[in-house]
């Protein structure tokens, strides 16, 4: 068992000389946990920062295989945890522990696949344009690893978006040192974590200053922590508010960083006629599954389900599905606050009728899943319906004609995912539709739900804004570790001076571009 | 002979509802042009963000062979303005023609080397994750154009940065409409350019709105396109303050784009006491012809040069080559001025001295090359030292030992290019000094100098702030079509649904990801 202390953890040393503290609440009970969490100093949160530069700027002397044993070692870290990591999270999310379990696995997996992607090395892209003749210089490019990033963690996954997630694994894949500032909802959990990662950093002998948790609840602090000129990249994963209130921080520095900030979405399903004909009994249920998944608390959650208006006893089986459900509880105090609040004013909005909920209950402060109907032409003109609404409800959008669905996408913002469900009769039809809705979507589903993101090469989690701040990346898959690299040029470089993916002889057989070609050949 | 008639292009449409006007000015004579030139109207803004984002919704029925096409009847386009192109814009920018002759080749291999680049298809990084049993969805991932694309050219590149510069042929390249705002330095060429776009088009049946040329000179009005909401992205070339500032807008949209902006940079030169002692007479040519090449106008000019205390007489040689260089003239006014007023910054800083240049002709408002010493301390303290001084002028920063240079490393910001010069036998000295260097700049120079940019596939024209907003982007070479794609993936899409690059048969023969490998054989 590892004693949880409440320290922050400055390059694996603990440091609690802050006045201030919080507590992790057990979302069930309502109970405070014994242990003191400290609020980092200034001075903390400087060391820390401090020290992913200084090591930062060690990791040149550390190969690829290096950063992949130290990641394979922080999986075996957090194996090592066994059922403490387990039970501790349970307590601070209120996630049951099959789910956790689960949860520890893709994480695991996730690490061990990053670890065995930078073996290979082909993620550095080289490119060589060899010099031939003396007009023109010899030019090689690769992508290096930015710099310190800034990891802030979800709430909703404490394991595969937490402290040993996949921005702070990314990052570290990439060659990055990593400052984690810890999620409030689980304290606890994100220590182990951290004790794990400082424990891979021991036993692998990489830079102390790789790895840092700070605890920080006072919002000036926060912003002091973005603010921090070293770093180089925000991750973020959680609401679109403070997604875009770290974005416009970023930004107003002095030497503006990028943020990939995932702030969630509606994700859009879109249903033909032809297929609730065909499947009308599984859709409904695989629907309300993917909506009431994880208490509704997913990213990928469908929010909006675009029905024909006929669809009536299909409505129904949905609703009476979603009913049944018996509905978890909430992660904590703000999300279950926020939850009651998005219901609230959907009830209010004109022309929306609730489907399954108790309003009753509601108005006591206890939420149950929701369902809701409303017709295309409100929810055009309805601003809070096009928004996400966090937790275990969905919103029924009724249509006539496949032709309303082009006409409404003006309305529709950048989504994590867009879903249609049609039969193979349709294909023709729904062409154009998948044509428009491609541009609006980060992962475009056809007969699926949106729940369950593979963790794999193809996966694209991301989305235009305000899926996410960064178009052009992802969160998940092996591709997340593109956001913490960039490209550098040598020109005219000895080939002794080049790093060893440049140099004429290919040593670890990685794939490059030489002279506009892909190729695993030496330069001759 | 074209007509130039000084209105704006919109979809192909002459457009000058707007009751401003501005003329181009020939800076040797300082002579107005007679053509004006109609600043556009809110509404005739908004006309040509509709007819891209229109012409952007129609672009998917038109295939990378039809793009390759309509770049290559571009370059013919241009060819066929032939000397009236170059005289106009020798005119208006006091460029020689010579220059533009060969920045005009420049130009047109650029725009081949994209059609060529698109045609080969690889660039859509198609990756795919093939359903293997039943448990995990078959997945597909590649690049997709962005949307309308706003592009702000430079005015030190009419061409190879113009309004048929790097910018809009990438943007179109990567299948996005694009909208210039031509730069008032060079209205004449802008149109001109504009011309040989609008030709194409329609030659090969593009949509109208594929292009528009927008004058545009009033900063309000300026703002008002950055914040046309239809844009997914802003390509700039310019100054830091303006770069900046159009960072700053985008930002604060309320749907955030990336501005990849190219905002210049002092790109330091590092020489050895080695370098020097075996080629100073070489060395200094070299140096001296980088400086003024283009009256110093490149943003990847030499703008520090970083040489040991006791090379007195390799000093003596730059200041007097530098004084033999004839000044040709400065762009325009408002460069000439700036270029004046930083010289007389920097005449006035203490520990300063001018090694070239005539002080009495300055406060004439007369300018010429300059040179000046100073010592590290000096640079340290100096702020003003370590910004862009745009024009034919350099400072020599005196060090003692190479030390010294590793310590100058925290008052380094980021840069476009680096360059060093040392002899072999200093490799494993220089080393240490290289790892730190390489995490400063986009491009690293050995034994060369940093002007000419060759347009390559392994060019990194880009770098960390302040040389760029987008550390991760070239606007150089074949990789700057990547600043107008982003990812999307397909979950369990019918493979007659799926985009041709991730159709199971790879009917382009494209090299692509599948199953975590490179191939370019058939899904099976």
């Amino acid at each position: 068992m590892v004693k949880i202390t409440g320290s922050n953890y400055i390059g694996g040393q603990p440091a609690n000389n802050g006045n201030s503290t919080y507590h992790s609440i057990n979302p069930k009970t309502q109970k405070s946990s014994d242990i003191s969490f400290f609020n980092a100093t200034n001075q903390e949160i400087k060391k820390s920062v401090k020290g992913a530069l200084d090591a930062f700027q060690k990791l040149q002397l550390y190969t690829r295989t290096d950063v992949a044993s130290f990641l394979r070692n922080i999986s075996v870290q957090i194996q090592i945890l066994e059922d403490q990591l387990i039970q501790i999270c349970s307590w601070e999310t209120a996630l049951t522990e099959n789910r956790l379990i689960n949860e520890r696995n893709r994480t695991c997996n996730q690490i061990e696949m990053f670890a065995s992607y930078i073996e290979k090395g082909d993620y550095v892209e080289a490119v060589i344009d060899k010099k031939e003749g003396n007009d023109k210089p010899d030019i090689r490019r690769m992508l290096i690893p930015l710099g310190p990033v800034l990891v802030f963690p979800a709430s909703n996954f404490p394991f595969a978006f937490g402290v040993c997630g996949g921005d702070t694994i990314s990052a570290f894949a990439a060659g990055c040192p990593v400052v984690v500032k810890a999620h409030p909802s689980h304290p606890q959990t994100s220590e182990l974590f951290a004790h794990a990662i400082n424990q891979a950093i021991k036993k692998t002998g990489f830079p102390k200053g790789m790895f840092s948790l700070i605890h920080e609840t006072k919002p000036e602090m926060i912003k002091e922590m973005i603010m921090q000129p070293e770093f180089e990249a925000i991750g973020f994963t959680g609401s679109y508010h403070a997604g875009r209130m770290i974005y416009d921080l970023a930004s107003s520095r002095r030497k503006p960083i990028p943020v990939f900030a995932e702030m969630g979405s509606i994700n859009p399903v879109f249903i033909t006629k032809k297929a609730i004909q065909k499947r009308a009994e599984s859709l409904a249920l695989m629907l309300v599954d993917s909506i009431t998944l994880g208490v509704g608390q997913f990213c990928t959650k469908p929010g909006i389900l675009f029905i024909p208006e006929t669809a009536n006893a299909f409505v129904s089986t949905i609703a009476d599905n979603i009913k049944d459900k018996n509905m978890g509880v909430l992660l904590n105090k703000s999300i279950s606050k926020n939850y009651i609040d998005c219901i609230q004013k959907t009830l209010k909005t004109k022309q929306v009728k609730l489907l399954a909920e108790d309003t009753e209950k509601l108005d006591e402060g206890i939420y149950d899943n929701t369902l809701f109907i409303t017709n295309l032409a409100t929810y055009k003109r309805e601003k809070e319906l096009q928004v996400e609404h966090f937790g275990p409800t969905a919103i029924i959008v009724t249509y006539k004609k496949l032709k309303d669905l082009i006409d409404l996408m003006p309305y529709l913002e950048g989504q994590l995912t867009g879903t249609i469900h049609f039969e193979n009769s349709e294909i023709s039809e729904i062409k154009p539709f998948i044509e428009l809705l491609k541009h609006k979507v980060g992962r475009l589903i056809i007969n699926g739900v949106p729940t369950g993101v593979e963790v794999c090469y193809a996966m694209q989690h991301g989305g235009p804004y305000p899926a996410t701040t960064a178009v052009y990346s992802t969160s998940v898959g092996i591709y997340a570790i593109k956001r913490f690299l960039r490209p550098v040029a040598f020109q005219d470089m000895p080939n002794e001076l080049l790093p060893t993916a440049l140099q004429n002889k290919n040593q670890g057989n990685i794939m490059r571009v030489v002279n506009q070609e892909y190729t695993r050949k030496d330069v001759i």
